[in-house]
């Protein structure tokens, strides 16, 4: 079945109220017709099996059926804490991450990040998000924070695990370190967030920074990831270990 | 230190014969001079320290001081079989599943690939795999076979442990499988294939075929992923498993 995106002050009373785009996708681009059937998903959870009805008035609606429960949600939150490579890269990491489950993603301008984005970046991003968690049939569309410095970021995840993935040195792997069991912060706190550098690493200041804080510096692996491949490869092994 | 690829032919009596491009590099773009010292790596297994030196005619040469035994390479060898996605989808999983360490990529083209790929192609995606084998530091550089149909996948990857990636259905986790004890074939072949099919996924009459040869069909998680996401995510799972 087809499914859209919409906002959840577009429900009332198990009424879809659909905005022009939205009744121009379903009826021009996908060619639903009155009585067909749809997705509508709000971006926080709710599936909603939906009939696509014309009111006597001539303007489209539709009506919520059932709610669906197709749960495609990792059972941990994870939050992405990426710095922002060069070029657009971006893009490739906010939609493998999405399609892999993460929760939300906060760019950091890290002292080797050359660029600070635009507001336009952070649409074209949230866009991409939400398009990303359509295609991946997720319930949550993943906020994509505005970007910050490496020590705001350090205050915004102070919560959670927090794993700081390092290229080079003797450090445990994240899949290893998966398996240990909580101490601090409590068990009961299933959040995690995974810290990623960009192209380059990041500085030894900011890995000192990290380790105050008591951040566990991990390993993806033997290889050397660029920061592109970095983030989605995290996911996939956190995802692993959550789902298997 | 910088490093190049060159062919095990350019090699002899610990003397590398370098070729107009690669002198070019060195000393142009690397901007190296006499006596500054680079890696050459022969893309199977082969890394030196090299010297690079200037003889007396004139002529450039490098000097092989020693191996150098950086071990990158995953303990398994890992086939990945993927079916062609459209458009420029398949650099990218040439470069990810390269980083993270696949020892060969046989493209298949599957009843949903619409692409039959020229022979600039193949070139194309070998040149990504030696980048990406560069960067990440592996010693090995994978190679891509011609484009095969799925019956001729089958007979190449006969003698491998071979996991079949759906995206529905109720099977086992990939990472789940991993951990299952080797029946047949025997253990010390450590030889696996993963097979991941095209946009949409294989055909009813693949997963057929695939499944009277007895490959094991696994998911790769709970959520719906791209053809161009998949193979990274399955290479990410298997390196986890045997480098954590």
């Amino acid at each position: 079945m087809q499914r859209i995106t919409v906002e959840s002050v577009q429900i009332c009373d198990r009424t879809l109220a659909l905005t022009g785009d939205q009744h121009h996708y379903l009826t021009r681009v996908l060619r639903l017709r009155a009585g067909d059937r749809f997705v509508a998903m709000d971006g926080s959870g709710g599936w909603w099996e939906t009939e696509l009805v014309q009111r006597e008035d001539g303007q489209w609606q539709g009506n919520l059926l059932q709610v669906l429960d197709l749960n495609r949600e990792l059972p941990v939150r994870v939050t992405l804490l990426a710095g922002l490579p060069k070029g657009q890269g971006f893009d490739e990491v906010v939609r493998q991450t999405t399609e892999l489950g993460v929760s939300r993603i906060i760019p950091v301008v890290s002292d080797r990040t050359l660029l600070n984005p635009s507001p336009n970046k952070l649409q074209r991003w949230q866009r991409i998000a939400t398009e990303a968690a359509e295609q991946s049939e997720r319930q949550w569309v993943p906020p994509i924070e505005e970007p910050m410095s490496f020590a705001g970021a350090i205050e915004a995840v102070a919560d959670s695990r927090t794993y700081l993935c390092v290229a080079r040195g003797e450090v445990p792997h994240l899949q290893t370190q998966l398996r240990q069991p909580l101490t601090s912060p409590p068990p009961d706190t299933e959040e995690i967030t995974i810290a990623i550098g960009p192209e380059g690493g990041w500085t030894p200041e900011e890995v000192q920074q990290a380790r105050q804080v008591h951040w566990q510096p991990v390993s993806l692996g033997r290889r050397v990831l660029r920061a592109i491949t970095a983030p989605g490869v995290a996911l996939a092994i956190i995802a692993a270990h959550y789902e298997s």
